[in-house]
């Protein structure tokens, strides 16, 4: 049985994920405001913190970003910024410092989105941050030692998130977050690496 | 004859881009050391004080922008952050805040790189913000008033910095910044919108 951490697993994705893992891993949930332990992940000193407590883990699992949803005509810098120290260098960081508490082979899911690939009005912010991501991953994937692996999530607009986000993405198909949380096993348990799982 | 604000002239892409569309255009120049302006793009404050200084133009340029090269293992959140604020958030800031100054049917054009589709070592941070760049602009297009357009120009590695940057890109064939500088007419002359023009 490894163990996993997974950030993030209070949210809808997140539960699904913690549903798929726990099954056969040993999960340890961290989350701004749930799960056994406490991070503001975009806080280098929060995260820091989570992983001397947490000690050495064989996956990182994020579920977790926010980014500014709005007109882009009428966004601020300050608006666009939030996704940038967030969803974008929140899990960056989970990279940049959490390589280290990773055993040899280990890995590191990040989530993307949709809409890197695939625009909607008031979602600039959100293709940017999406699309570094998937480019981040690409990229890490290059340099991480000792067989450490990386990937990244590209899932739709879910099904159980259709009431708050249905409007924005029009004639898009959902999926529900048991199959996305089927790509987080993928990385987690497969040999690849580099890699963006589009569940769209 | 139309009005081109051109940020980083002084670069060796911007000398070349200022020659080009010098021919045809009344080229104002800014940067942070030389330039007729001189302006911190990544300050909105510094931002907002050149577009009052310049009045109304019919097309913004970009060719500046730092990130922060360097082996992943060993990058801290704080290099990582650089390339966000700068060339990330300093270039979307000329769309965020530069539409309210372009003449109806104006445009606007970034600089990404090879390095957002063509990861290199150290250059993580690059590829996520050269790949935020292209993001951004595909989906800024789908929103910008009154006939206004965004492009990137995505160049490879100049055949004038081939003796700083060439030992990071082993293989990779260089193009002359006269010919990248193409890219960028095409851009501002063309009538294309939410591109990314690759001179590779």
């Amino acid at each position: 049985m490894s163990k996993v951490l997974l950030i993030g697993a209070s949210g809808t994705l997140g539960q699904a994920v913690h549903a798929n893992l726990g099954a056969r891993h040993d999960v340890i949930t961290a989350g701004r405001s749930s799960g056994t332990h406490r991070v503001d992940f975009s806080q280098a000193g929060s995260l820091a913190a989570l992983f001397a407590a947490v000690g050495k883990v064989d996956a990182i699992v994020s579920t977790a970003g926010n980014v500014h949803f709005g007109p882009l005509t009428s966004m601020t810098p300050e608006q666009f910024n939030l996704g940038l120290q967030d969803k974008l260098l929140g899990q960056v960081q989970l990279a940049l410092l959490g390589h280290a508490h990773l055993n040899d082979g280990g890995s590191i899911t990040l989530i993307s989105g949709i809409l890197s690939t695939d625009p909607i009005r008031n979602g600039a912010s959100a293709t940017a941050v999406n699309a570094a991501i998937e480019g981040f991953v690409a990229a890490a994937a290059l340099e991480l030692p000792r067989g450490i692996r990386i990937n990244a999530v590209s899932p739709t607009v879910l099904t159980e998130s259709m009431g708050t986000y249905g409007p924005f993405f029009a004639g898009y198909q959902p999926v529900p977050a048991e199959r996305a949380a089927l790509a987080y096993q993928r990385s987690v348990e497969g040999a690849q690496t580099g890699r963006v799982y589009r569940v769209q």
